[in-house]
C-alpha cells in the first residue's frame, strides 16, 4: 500500500512533527503539506530542523480527492468544516487533531466551545485514544487532547476498578510550552517563560470535560464525578506531568494499581507503568506515556503519575498511531523509534 | 546599634544568600562566616558573584561570644548542636534554617527525622512566620521551610475562617533545583533537571508535618486534617509555587477568600493577594509572597495560589526579616530592594 | 534633592527596569511614566513583579515641562525627536538610551541605520560610559549599546596601551533573550529560543560602528582597525558575555593586561577585572561588568573577556548610574545593592 | 549479518546513545553493554529514558572473544589498553570515542594529554570522519571529538581551496552541558550552569591539536597555523555551535565557500551547507552537522558557521556511522530518522 497522505495545518507545532513523521514513514508515498498563513513558502523556510523538500500548499491547494488520509491540525471550531469538506471530497480516513470532535455530543460542546459546526458528524466519530477505546474504525478520528491523553491513561483503569467508591478527582498538570502553540504572544516569549512557571486556565479549561465524558464511557465510569483540573506551564519545550490526586472511600494499594496497568496495557508498545516516578525527561521526544502510582495513607487518598510528550503520544505521534491502527498496519509503523 | 553577626553553614545556597543580604545590611558591621567544607577559601572563589572580600573560617574559627547574632544554616540533625553551643557562649539571637526546631515536640520530629538532639530547648522555640505568628521573640528562632512558608501563609486565613468544615487539604508544589541544595548529584546535574520535571518525595515528604503542625496552632485550626503534599523539581534555578486544593462542606466565593487575605496581612510589607494567579517570576529574587485564589463550582473545592523565593522568602530573607523583627528594627530593613 | 523623573518607553524592558530601579531611589520623588502603547494600563498590569502604583501615561501625558530628569527608551530613531522636545521643554537632563545619539556624526548614522533626525544636537552629546569616558555632562547623554559597553570596557585599555600594534580585534559576544526586546516574535518564542543558539546580524550588526567609533577616541586609538563582531543569542533571559581575540604585533602577558585595567578603573564600583573568567552569573542582576585576559602564545593573540547584564550596565543600571554623575551624586546611589 | 556488539563506557552520555542508537540498529542482534562505576545495575535503573532490557555488565563481564564490533567510550588515557585487548581477543573493529587515538603520533599526544599506552597502534588507525577522510577502514577508528568534528568540516574544504593564504583561524564554540559529561560537579550543577555562559579551557583546550592536525592531512593544508580555539558552556542540553573567524590574504564570496561545501559534501547524508545561519536547534537530535558561510568585506574576514548535535554526529551518531562504512552498510543504517 502507497499512500497520499494531506496535511492541513502543517505550520503549527503538531504540523511540523506530522511532517516529520510522515516524512519517514514506510507507508506513506506522498505528502502534501498546507498552511493558512504560510502558503507558497519553503516548509524549511518555517522549520529549518525538518529535512523535507518542498513548499506549503494553500488549504485549497491540495486535490483532496487524491487523498487517502487527511489529517487536519488547525483550532477548535476551525476544524469540523475542512473535516466535513474532506469526507466529502472522498477521503476515507480524516485524522482531526482539534477539538471540534473530541466531545460526544452538540450540547456539551456548546457548553465549552459554542455552537458545533456540523453536529450531524458526531455520531461517527471514534475518539483515538487505543489503548483505552479499541484500534480507530471509520472514517473520522478524533485525535485526544494531550492533557486527556495522560489523564485518561492514568485514569481509566483505576476508575473501572474503583468505580462509584471514587468521591473526588484533582488533576493536576504541568506543561511545556509548545503546548501553548506557535503563535508569538506575551505569554510565550522565553523572557516571560524561562525560570517561571504558574497556574493557568483553572478551573474552567476545556479540556476537563473531555476528560470527564470520556472516564464516563469507561466501564464502571458512568459516575465519575466533577473533575477539579488545574494545568501549569513550566519552562520546557515539551512534555507534560499530570499528578493525580483520587480520593475513594477504599484506597488500594499502590501495587495493585500497578497491577490493573499492567493488565489493561498489555500488548499495547507506548503505555509503560512502573514503580519510579515518570519524568518529563523519559517520554519527551517519544510517544510514550509512563504511569505510577503510590499511595498517601495518612491523608487516604490515592496518587496517580502521568506523563506524555504534548506533541507525540499528545498529539502527532497518536495521530500516526490512529492511522496505523485504522488502516490495519502495526500501531508502532514509522513510529519504532519513539518508542 | 552596630551587629556583629555569624553566619554557620556559608556555604550552601542560603548560606551564600545570608552573606549577600548580611552584606548590605545597615545595621551589621561585622559578618563572620563559616563554612565546614570551605574552611581557609575565599569566598568568592566558592561564589563568585558574592561582592564581598574574606575568607570561609572553621566552624571553630569564630569566637562565638562576641556575635550578637547568629544564623546556623547547616542540614537538619546537624543544627541543633550548634544552636545550644552558640546559645551557651552567651549569643542573644540564633536564627535556625534547619528543620532541627521547627516541630513543636520531640516526638513528631521523632516520627519524621530521629531522636531530636537537644529537645530541652524545643519549649523556647519562635517560629519564625511573623505574618502568621507575629514577630519574633526569645533567643531561637526557627526559620521555616520554604514549602511551609508558602502554604501556611496561603492557608492559615483560610483555616482561621473555615476552619472545622475544612475535609481535605491537597498541596502540589513546583519547586527549582536550588531547592534540592548545592551538593552536585545525578539529579540536580544540568543534564537531569534541564527539560524536565517530576514528583518527589510525595506521600512523606519532611515538610508535611511541619504545615500541619503550624495549622493547628491557628486559631480554629486545631482539626486541620492530614495534608497531601506533592513537591516537584521543575527546571528553572529559584521560586516555588504551590497549588492548593481545599475541600470543605462550604466554598466561599474567591473575593472573600482575598478578602481575608488582606485583613490578616494587612501592615506586612512582604505578603500580598491579588487577583492574577502568581508566577514564580513575580517573586523569585524578592522577599515576597504572593497569593490568589479561585472557585471550581462544578468540583466543589477551593483553589489556593502561593508563590515565594525558596532562597529568600522561603530562607535567608525571612531569616534577615526575623532578625529584624527580633531586635525591633523595621521588618524590611536591609531588605528594601527585595519588596 | 527631590527629583521629577519621566520615563518615555517605559513598557519595553530597559524601560521596566528603570521603573524598578528609580523607584527605589533616594532622590527621586515623583516618577512618570510613559508608554505608547500601554497607556492608561496599570503598570503591573504588565509588569507583575514591579512593586509600583500608577498607569502608563501616554507620551504627551507627562508635563515635560515639569520633569527635572527624563529617560527615553524607544528603538533607533524613534527617540531623537523626543529627546529634542523634551530639551525645548526645558528638561535639564535627557538620558537617551536609543541608539540615536551614540555615533559621533550624522555621516555615520546614516550608514548604518538611515538619515539622523535631529543632526544639530550631535555635538552636545555625551556618550555615557564613564569608566572609560568620565562623568556625564551637559544635557544629552548617549546611553552606550549593551555590546558596546561591554567591548569598550574590555577594549579601551588595551588600545592606550598597545595602540596603533592592533592589527584586528574580533568579538565573539553571547547575549540573553532580554536583548531582543519585549515584542513576541518567532525567534523569541520560548520553542525557538530554547535549548538552542545561533549566530546574528553579523557581519554588519549595528552596534560594530558604535565600537569603532568609541575605540577611535581613546587615547592612542585613532588607528583602530575595523572590527569583527559577531553576536549570537543564547537561551537566558539576561546577560552578555564577550570573548575578543586581538591579533598584534607584540602580544602582552595577561598580568600586565589586568594591571592595565586595575589602574584604569581604580576607584570605580562597578567594572572590576579578575583573573577568573567572567561568568555572565557572576553579573547577572546586578550593574557590574567583570573582565579578564588570557593569551594563545602558540597562536599569538591576546583573548579579552567581558561580561554585563545587558539590562543594567548595559542598559537601565548605566543610565541611572549616568544620572547620578550628571547631578553630582555618587555613582551607586540607588544602585548600592547591584555593585 | 547479524552483528554482535559491545559497549564499553555505556554509562556515560555517550554510552547511552550508544545503546540507543544500536538497540534501533537493524544489522544487531546482541548487544552487550559494560560500565566500571554501575555492573549490575539496571540499564533502565539508571537511564530511564532507554527503552532496553537487561543489566549493565562490569568490564570483564563481556566476552570480548565473541564480539563482532566494540565501542569503547572511556575518558582519554582510560581507553587505549581495552582497545589494544579487545584486538587481541580477536574483536574485528573497535570504534573508540576516547581521545587516546585522534592524534597523529605519540609525541604530539605526549604534549597535550601525557605518554600514550600504546603507541605501536597509532600506525593503523583511522579517523572517523568519513566526509572528509572516507569511509573507515581498518581495525580501530577513532572517533572524532566532538568539537573538531564541526571544526574540521567546516574548515578542510576551506583549507583545500585556501591553502597557504590562509593567516590565521579562530573558533569560537558554544557547547551544552552534555558535553561536560555525566559526574557530578559544581560547574554541572543545574544552578550553576542554567541562566550562565562562560567560556572555558582556553588557549590550550586539548581538541586544538586534533583540529590542526587532521587539517594539516587535508590536501593543501600542510600549512595551517595555530588555532586559536575558544569553547563556551552554554545552558541547553546537547548541541555545539562554532563561529570561525578565517583572516587571509583574499576572502573570497560567501557563495564560493558554499559552492566548495556542496561540491565537498555531495552524496553525504548528514552534512549540508545552507545560506541560513546554522542554529543548534537545527542539528539536536539528529546526526546532522549543518554549516554556513558569511563574509565580513570592512574587517576582511571569512566567517564559518557549524553546528552538530555533540552526542550525535560528535560522538555516538558518528561512532555507528563510522561503523557502517567499515562494514560496507549504508551510511545512514539505522540513522535513518537522524537524518
Amino acid at each position: 500500500m502507497a499512500l497520499k497522505v494531506g496535511i492541513y495545518g502543517g505550520s503549527g507545532y503538531a504540523g511540523a512533527e506530522l511532517v516529520r513523521l510522515l516524512s519517514g514513514h514506510p507507508k506513506v508515498s506522498v505528502m502534501e503539506v498546507a498552511s493558512r498563513g504560510y502558503a507558497g513558502q519553503d516548509i524549511r523556510s518555517v522549520y529549518p530542523h525538518l529535512a523535507v523538500e518542498g513548499e506549503y500548499a494553500g488549504p485549497d491547494g491540495i486535490d483532496a480527492s487524491s487523498l487517502d488520509v487527511a489529517f487536519v491540525a488547525y483550532g477548535h471550531g476551525e476544524s469540523a468544516e475542512t473535516v466535513r469538506d474532506l469526507l466529502s471530497a472522498g477521503v476515507g480516513l480524516v485524522v482531526d487533531l482539534s477539538a471540534d470532535f473530541r466531545l460526544p455530543d452538540a450540547d456539551l460542546y456548546g457548553e465549552w466551545y459554542g455552537e458545533h459546526p456540523v453536529p450531524e458528524l458526531l455520531a461517527e466519530v471514534h475518539y483515538g485514544l487505543p489503548e483505552v477505546f479499541g484500534a480507530a474504525k471509520g472514517r473520522i478520528v478524533a485525535n485526544p487532547g494531550c492533557y486527556p491523553t495522560a489523564a485518561i491513561l492514568a485514569l481509566a483503569p483505576v476508575v473501572k476498578q474503583m468505580g462509584a467508591g471514587i468521591r473526588s478527582v484533582t488533576i493536576n498538570a504541568l506543561s511545556g510550552v509548545s503546548g501553548a502553540g506557535a503563535k508569538p504572544s506575551v505569554k510565550t516569549h522565553f523572557v516571560s517563560a524561562n525560570e517561571n512557571a504558574n497556574a493557568y486556565g483553572a478551573p474552567r479549561h476545556r479540556h476537563t470535560p473531555e476528560i470527564e465524558a470520556m472516564l464516563r464511557r469507561v466501564e464502571g465510569g458512568a459516575g465519575t464525578p466533577e473533575i477539579t483540573f488545574v494545568p501549569h506551564l513550566i519552562p520546557i519545550t515539551r512534555g507534560e506531568l499530570e499528578t493525580i490526586v483520587v480520593d475513594a472511600e477504599e484506597i488500594p494499594d499502590a501495587e495493585e494499581v500497578l497491577g490493573w496497568y499492567a493488565e489493561d496495557y498489555a500488548g499495547w508498545a507506548f503505555v509503560e507503568a512502573r514503580e519510579e516516578y515518570p519524568h518529563i525527561a523519559h517520554v519527551a521526544n517519544t510517544n510514550r506515556c509512563r504511569l505510577s502510582a503510590a499511595v498517601d495513607r495518612r491523608a487516604g487518598k490515592l496518587l496517580l503519575f502521568s506523563a506524555v510528550d504534548n506533541l507525540l503520544k499528545g498529539a502527532s505521534g497518536a495521530a500516526v498511531q490512529n492511522m496505523n491502527l485504522a488502516l490495519g498496519f502495526g500501531e508502532d509503523l514509522g513510529l519504532e523509534h519513539l518508542k
